[in-house]
This record gives C-alpha cells, sequence and structure tokens, in this order.
C-alpha cells in the first residue's frame, strides 16, 4: 500500500511517500505557510501532486494538540484559529483519508517503527529545537494521553518562580532549553555588555535567526555566552526528563528535534548524565540514544497512520 | 473463585478474602513484623489460616519495587535483603500461587476496580503518607513500568537544591510532603524555639510519633507551623502532579494514603488548586478525587493480581 506522510513544522513542510518496511521512497520539502489552515492544505494538495505516486491515504503530523481527525490547538503556527476540522477538509480536497497526529508524536512513532526508539516497549521521545516537545511509547503502543495532550515535558516544571517560559508560566524545561528562549536571553546578555559571536555566526550562516546549527557552531567556537545557556538547558532538559523516569521506569529516551539531529550522542550523554542521578531506581537496560532519521522520522510516523486508518477502515 | 489479598505496610499488614464484584468478605489485620520477609511470610500464613474461607490464591502489596513474583528492593522496612524470590517462597509455604505487586499499585488497582478510579482510563494514584508513593492507569490498563519500578512521584523534583529528601537528593517532592520529612522539620523548627502543639497532640493521642490523625488535629487547632509546614507539603504535591499531567494528559487523579484516606475531598481540592494552574492544556474532563475503599483498596487490588494468575495458569 501507498501512503503519504507529511510533517508541518514551524519552518518547513516535509512530504513523502512512505513504502513497505516504513522507507522514505520520494520526499519534498517547502517553507510552512504563514497564513493558518487553507494555505496548509493548498500547499499538501501540491507535494502530493508533486510527487511520484498517489497515495491511498495521507497522515499529517501538526505542531498542536490532535483529538481524533480534529486540531484542538496550534500554538506555534500563525494564521490558526483555536479549534478546526483540518483533517475532514485536508481529506476533501486530497480524495483519500486524512489521519491527524501531533508532530513530535509522529516523529517517536517513526523513530520507533524504524529508527533509534526500535524494539523499545517504554520510550521517551524529546524533540529539543526552538521548543521542547515530548512524545511516549508506553507498554509497546504510541500514548498521546485521554485526549492526545501527552508530551508536554517542554512544561515539566524545573526551577519553581524561574525564568518565564513563552507559555506565561515559570520555571519549565523549556523556559531554559527552548531555542527561542536561549536565543533572548543570549540577546539579553548582549545587550546588558557581555560578548557572544552567537549572532555573528549567525550573519555568517546567513541565518535570521540561531538555528541549531549556529548554536552548534558557537558552542564549537568555545564561545562563553553560548556555552553557559546551553548548559543550563541541558540541565533542564535532563532534570525534567529524570522527573518522567522516576514516574514511568522508561526503558529508553530519544533525542531528537534541532539540537538532537545535529549534535546526536554526544548530546544524548550528556543528557543523560543530568538525569540518571535523578532515578530513585536507574533501570540498568535504560539508554539515551539520539534519534536517527532525521527529516525522515516525522514522514514515516504520519505514513504509518494513514497506513493504520486504511487498515482500521 | 476465593483468592485472598494481602498489603504490607510500613505499619501493619491486612489480610483479606476477596470475593465477588471485587468485595472483601473478610479481614484481619497486625502489626508488621520487623525482623524481615521469613517472619513476614510466617504472619501471611497465620492471618490467612485465621480467615473464613480457603484462597485459591494470594496476592500481596509490598511496600517496594517488584518485577514479577521477585523483589528488587523493599527500602522502608528493617531486615530486608536488596532482592528475593519472596513470592515463590511465600507460595511454597501457602501451597497456593502468589503474585506479587507494589503496595501503592495495588491500591491504585483496588480504587480503579471498586473505587474512586472507577471509569477512568489514565489514572495517577497518589498515595501520601508517611512517604509519597504513585501508580498509574494508563490506557486502560495498571501500568507499572519498564522494571516495576514507576510511580515514583515522591521523587520528581520540585525545588532544584532544596531540602534533603530521604533519598539522598534534594528538592524532591517527598522532601517537602512525605509525614516522616514534615514531622523533622517541625521537631527543628520546636528545637529552633518555634511553638508548636503537634508533638502534645501526638502524646494526647497516646502515638509514638504525628500520624496523619495528630496532623489533621494539628492543623484544626489552628497550629501555624504545622500549617505552614503542610501548606509546603501541599505545594511540592500539587507541583509535582502538575508536572505530571502535563508529560501524560490524564483523567483522573487520585490522593490515597493516610492523609488522602482522613483529609479526603478537602485535599484533593487543595492539591487541584496547586497543579491545575500548572497545566499547559488542562482537560476539561480532569477530576481530583480522594481515594474512597480505606484499607480495603490494597487488599481488593492484591486480590485481582492472585485473581488474574488463577485465570492466566
Amino acid at each position: 500500500m501507498i501512503v503519504a506522510g507529511v510533517d508541518v513544522g514551524g519552518t518547513s513542510v516535509k512530504t513523502g511517500i512512505v513504502g513497505e518496511g516504513h522507507k522514505v521512497v520520494s520526499r519534498t520539502k517547502q517553507p510552512t505557510p504563514q497564513e493558518g489552515p487553507e494555505a496548509l492544505i493548498a500547499a499538501i494538495r501540491g507535494q502530493i501532486a508533486a510527487l511520484d505516486e498517489r497515495p491511498s491515504a495521507v497522515g499529517v503530523g501538526i505542531p498542536g494538540a490532535v483529538s481524533g481527525n480534529r486540531i484542538l490547538h496550534v500554538p506555534n503556527l500563525p494564521g490558526w484559529p483555536g479549534q478546526g476540522d483540518f483533517g475532514e477538509e485536508l481529506s476533501k480536497e486530497l480524495g483519500v483519508p486524512v489521519a491527524l497526529g501531533n508532530d513530535v508524536s509522529c516523529g517517536l512513532l517513526g523513530e520507533w517503527l524504524a529508527g533509534a526508539a526500535r524494539g523499545a516497549d517504554n520510550v521517551l521521545g524529546v524533540w529539543w529545537g526552538t521548543g521542547v516537545g515530548g512524545a511516549l511509547v508506553i507498554d509497546g503502543r504510541p500514548f498521546a494521553g485521554s485526549r492526545g495532550a501527552a508530551g508536554e515535558i517542554g512544561h515539566v516544571l524545573v526551577r519553581p518562580g524561574g525564568a518565564l517560559c513563552g507559555c506565561g508560566r515559570r520555571g519549565c524545561v523549556e523556559a531554559y532549553a527552548g531555542r527561542r528562549m536561549m536565543t533572548r536571553t543570549a540577546r539579553d546578555m548582549q545587550a546588558s555588555g557581555r560578548e557572544t559571536a552567537l549572532f555573528e555566526i549567525q550573519d555568517a550562516e546567513d541565518k535570521d535567526r540561531p538555528t541549531s546549527k549556529v548554536w552548534e557552531k558557537a558552542l564549537e567556537a568555545g564561545d562563553a555566552i553560548a556555552a553557559g545557556i546551553f548548559r543550563e538547558g541541558i540541565e533542564a532538559v535532563g532534570t525534567g526528563i529524570g522527573s518522567v523516569l522516576n514516574v514511568l521506569d522508561l526503558e529508553r529516551v530519544v533525542i531528537g528535534g534541532g539540537f538532537g539531529q545535529r549534535m546526536g550522542k554526544n548530546l544524548a550523554r550528556q543528557v543523560a548524565e543530568v538525569a540518571v542521578p535523578r532515578i530513585m531506581a536507574p533501570n540498568p537496560a535504560l539508554r539515551f540514544v539520539a534519534a536517527k532519521l532525521g527529516d525522515d522520522a516525522g514522514i514515516i510516523g504520519a505514513g504509518a497512520l494513514a497506513r493504520a486508518l486504511v487498515i482500521e477502515g
């Protein structure tokens, strides 16, 4: 069966045909439309038309909370209303069944089916980039919570009354580790007279903001401000994961997202060094690994949602 | 089928015959032997012999980490070695199959089958007393983690570098909310010249330590020290639960244990008032409730483990 998977990110929409054995056999990528759901539907239609094969079902990973085929909220894309029947509308437009999922859940599902989480029954995925998202596999099944809103490890508390988070609360993991918040901290420090090469590297790389690549280069260059902020991010992510592992006794943690993809094993090791000492009874089989499918993870996971739809239906 | 459930606590061992419909039809209770596993086996044998009916299987809730029929560790009972084949030894002694589980998991299982967690597919149980234990139902099934060590909400971090916890780490929920740690704080404050009625009430109640009842009476009497320490406990428990709900998107939280049983709804409401504002996307269906089966919860849950054993076998 031929299915398509679509991974809608804040920056780009990636669409691919997923064949047997969870292999992505063709793929395309374009900037995410900034004008809301209808523009996204048009973009996805165009991408699928451009691919080599006609899928019999389409899965879409959305950066927000999804319940069934409805969208509950999409906090980080402009032009999106609170709730909506996006799945049904896209299905009408494409003429094939559509399954929706959360983007991080799709990414972890891809890694679980064909990548770094394969073979593990109890997994936490931490997608660390602009924000810090999470997803779970529990008892051998993806778990999205009672309404599809599980996985918010970015809003686990690590420091009461601490740094202000994008969500309006204080002391969340993401307040320290989200790239957007890290960049804000770097700017504030620069404005108050501290020196950092972060924004020069950004310009040299021809980026409009410090991407994961820019942060990595600043760290490699020994930039003290970048290193200090990144260290706080690792502490926050590792501490939050430690709390989750005490509650869930999992066997694998997969670090993905922009930072996870770029810094790989080394980052997974640093996170583990913070998390493991926080665990009451660490599982000797517990492993911290980096995501390994890159952009394909989300496409494969979304494709699997589409496949399940056709098989169930 | 007639089964027995045994709930091994730090203070007492409660054993009952569980009949159809998860009803406890007879029960007995004695102080927990302080001399290790063999003394406990003898006590359980005596208790079961004293009951009206002969069970065809026995389930036991143990205050520790359990994996299959082996005990991984029992941190709070004197005389217990690190690991042991307790289940097999007890089974030989009783001549019937034995299933082991964690005590809090058994308590939540009882409340899920017949009490305050009935009908919910995604539940966190928080057993709040001497320590702060936890247990989970996820996707309609009890979930004990990859090795049976899940549920350690008492060791979710709420304050980095904060109060020293019994586990040796700092800033855990239990460092603020465990009754043992709360009592230590009250003693320290009294020693440094602050006045509290807590220990007078303990003496008047003829207890050897401030039990949940003693704490409740001190709070009712308007004792400022007790109220301040208890308030910190509520903040810690509520904050930890908020973090868990962000990750798991559950629909019910059951507050049990000594404090939960005694202070009921009122305590569940206070915990909710701290936890809910921490949740990114609170489930409108989310409810915080008090455990309602008292001592029977653990017996019923342990009985259900025994029942499953016979049915599977």
